[in-house]
């Protein structure tokens, strides 16, 4: 029996010839992540180790970029106790506030992950670098702790789900359209503890950060990572961001899938998800008239600079509806200096737009965004449960960036047609 | 018996010939003063007094700026209450999240104080305006209610301290320095309930936004008010930011003061204030080994273009200590795109600063750079108390922004001449 993209990574860094799903397997990681949130937890759980050192200083990666800048005496509290332990660990990929970005956008521009690799990192999304074809999935603090403790990881081998992709994306149709539709297609459980494995023709036409946010929201249907087959885009960008030496594992052609989906990306609509799910999905064509509070371009699954050059191809020489909040986050300070070379940020603020320093603040509720009861949200963040970004009775609408710039200047949810 | 600027402008706004200090007045008002903290506070009050409109839609300015972006529920619920009350009375100098700023740095800019203005404010730095050769102080939500009712506010008159300055101040020296040099001298309770009155040949040599700086502390010292002398930059300024028309109050020849007070400005030092209070200040060469953990930039005090540009001319070609959290809020979305076609956005982000869009947040422990036990910061804004910026055992050193940069990298309290 062949082996899925997934399952071929996870057996050759548990020095296995063949692997299946269902079976338990130890692997080594290249790389162990933790953020603000979820590293003091590991460091306490590592403290109970009985182990002084780290695994390997060049294989952690802290980013303090969930309450940082710190929101309160709480976070602060928190992040002096991760930076307290990755100086006295010797952590080398420590980003201080200023010097960093959103964790999942940075460790790939950092060229801390490629092809090939192991990642497990305490943060749901971790499963973004499978845009790089690696496998790399969200795991619970006490697990990074054994990890940043021992280099290793347990895995329960997942089965998986193929997506073939064939056709192109049309105009102001992106990645965070593609992932909604499918989303919106196989349910928040639809792919529960299995691989999303895309190939096919169209993958060739996706950006790498298309590919970032459709593996960034593998985890929204429920999937234990999302992976793409690495081709000559993806091996350029490493080539560009890392020194590592990536490992490019294909699919055996008999390899067993749960389920085969085939997508033609050129049918794809403009997607928004209405609360409170990421399922819970409509074309623009569907959406009626529905009026927002605040509009939000950024985090890890919308913060790269293809994500900021599509919205300010719509702000450009436009105005925010007064009554509206408008947030840009860029997901890191490098992508903040690339749109400001490139004079997106000057089109942001120009046109009424808050932008901030990269922190996940407003994704999550935590600061910088956060609604009241009662008030809408239109974002192109990942995740819109109930109060998430705020109040219990509060709403959020998940979209793309140009879906975002578009409403945040009529106010309601709309279409680029509508405001070019 | 002659009159001091300050008793000549609410002599004029109690349409009294001649007022002495001490004595009961009720001033019609020139503009009415609120932020997202005091705001609500006065419309519960405004909503008990049985009015139904306020005196005038013109007059009154709301700026959510103390924690907008919302920082938490609570904060969001706030900014809507207040939002809903401007919406439903016309208030026509609302300023929303994206197109607005620091209040203090953004009424002026907005051209809506002038020279000869009365202005109440719920905010204790509404004494910024005094730069204009205005009348402008802080006062409770109760006092702001009856403000927006009435048009009107009672004031005690001040009795009023002369500061005849001279000379011109040397390089790396600002108004901040002035400022601190003068706290430092008189204790902040050296004006209690008095006029500091800026006047002679050294007022000249100040820009308006040092002029800003040094009225914006006037509180610190305890004054009622700081209040300069009208010349041609004053009018100038008034020219290019606004259609109302300036009046100037020049103090009678024969006004009596409390105290006269000679400062020559060239003799000033780059001056810190240690903790915990304004006036525990050392000039820049008695300060010793002082390690920092975070630099701010920014607020209703040193956040305006001078400000950005000072700092930005000891960043350029530099990097922050990476050990450093180092934060820039410019104070209003119009000085964050000047400072942006400057190039000294680029300037700090690729220095390693964090970047914000403008907020009171950090300035007051709110959000975006609260303080942990033991950590301290360096900072241009206006208050170092205990706990000031997040938890008690936090420390708070004030200063200039020149000293704020410099002192960023090197991770310790540095002048400009140390790193350049």
């Amino acid at each position: 029996m062949g082996m899925t993209m997934t399952q071929k990574i996870l057996a050759s860094h548990a020095s296995m010839q063949e692997v299946k799903a269902g079976q338990l397997v130890m692997a080594n990681l290249d790389l162990v992540l933790g953020n603000d949130i979820t590293t003091p937890v590991a460091i306490n759980e590592f403290n109970k180790m009985g182990v002084n050192e780290v695994f390997d200083k060049k294989k952690i990666a802290i980013v303090p970029d969930h309450f940082a800048p710190n929101k309160d005496i709480k976070s602060a509290e928190q992040c002096k106790c991760t930076r307290e332990f990755v100086y006295e660990k010797g952590i080398e990929n420590y980003f201080e506030v200023g010097q960093m970005g959103i964790e999942h956008a940075l460790l790939p521009e950092k060229g801390l992950v490629v092809s090939g690799d192991v990642v497990i990192g305490a943060d749901s999304h971790t499963c973004t670098y499978g845009a790089l074809g690696a496998f790399s999935t969200g795991v619970g603090s006490t697990d990074m702790a054994a990890g940043m403790a021992s280099g290793k990881c347990w895995f329960k081998i997942p089965e998986a789900i193929q997506f073939i992709l064939t056709g192109k994306m049309q105009k102001w149709v992106c990645g965070k359209d593609v992932i909604l539709h499918i989303i919106g297609m196989i349910g928040v459980d639809g792919a529960l503890y299995q691989s999303m494995e895309y190939t096919g023709p169209g993958v060739a036409s996706l950006s790498m950060d298309d590919r970032f946010t459709i593996s960034n929201m593998a985890i929204e249907a429920g999937a234990k990572n999302g992976i793409f087959e690495v081709d000559d885009k993806t091996l350029e960008y490493v080539k560009e961001h890392s020194t590592k030496v990536p490992v490019t594992f294909k699919a055996d052609a008999n390899a067993k899938y749960s389920r085969i989906i085939k997508i033609d990306l050129s049918t794809i609509r403009p997607t928004i998800a209405f609360p409170h799910l990421p399922d819970n999905t409509r074309t623009i064509d569907e959406v009626g008239e529905v009026k927002i509070d605040q509009v939000v371009i950024g985090s890890c699954t919308n913060g790269r600079i293809e994500d900021l050059r599509m919205a300010a191809s719509i702000f450009k020489g436009k105005k925010v509806d007064p009554k509206i909040r408008t947030l840009i986050f860029p997901a890191t300070q490098k992508i903040y200096l690339q749109a400001l070379r490139e004079g997106l940020i000057e089109i942001f603020i120009e046109a009424g737009v808050a932008v901030s320093t990269p922190t996940c603040g407003p994704c999550l509720g935590g600061y910088m965004g956060v609604l009241a009861n009662g008030e809408r949200a239109l974002s192109t963040t990942n995740r819109n449960f109930v109060g998430r970004m705020g109040h219990p009775g509060s709403e959020v609408y998940l979209c793309s960036p140009a879906i975002a710039a578009s409403s945040a200047i009529t106010g309601k949810i709309s279409s680029p047609e509508e405001v070019m």
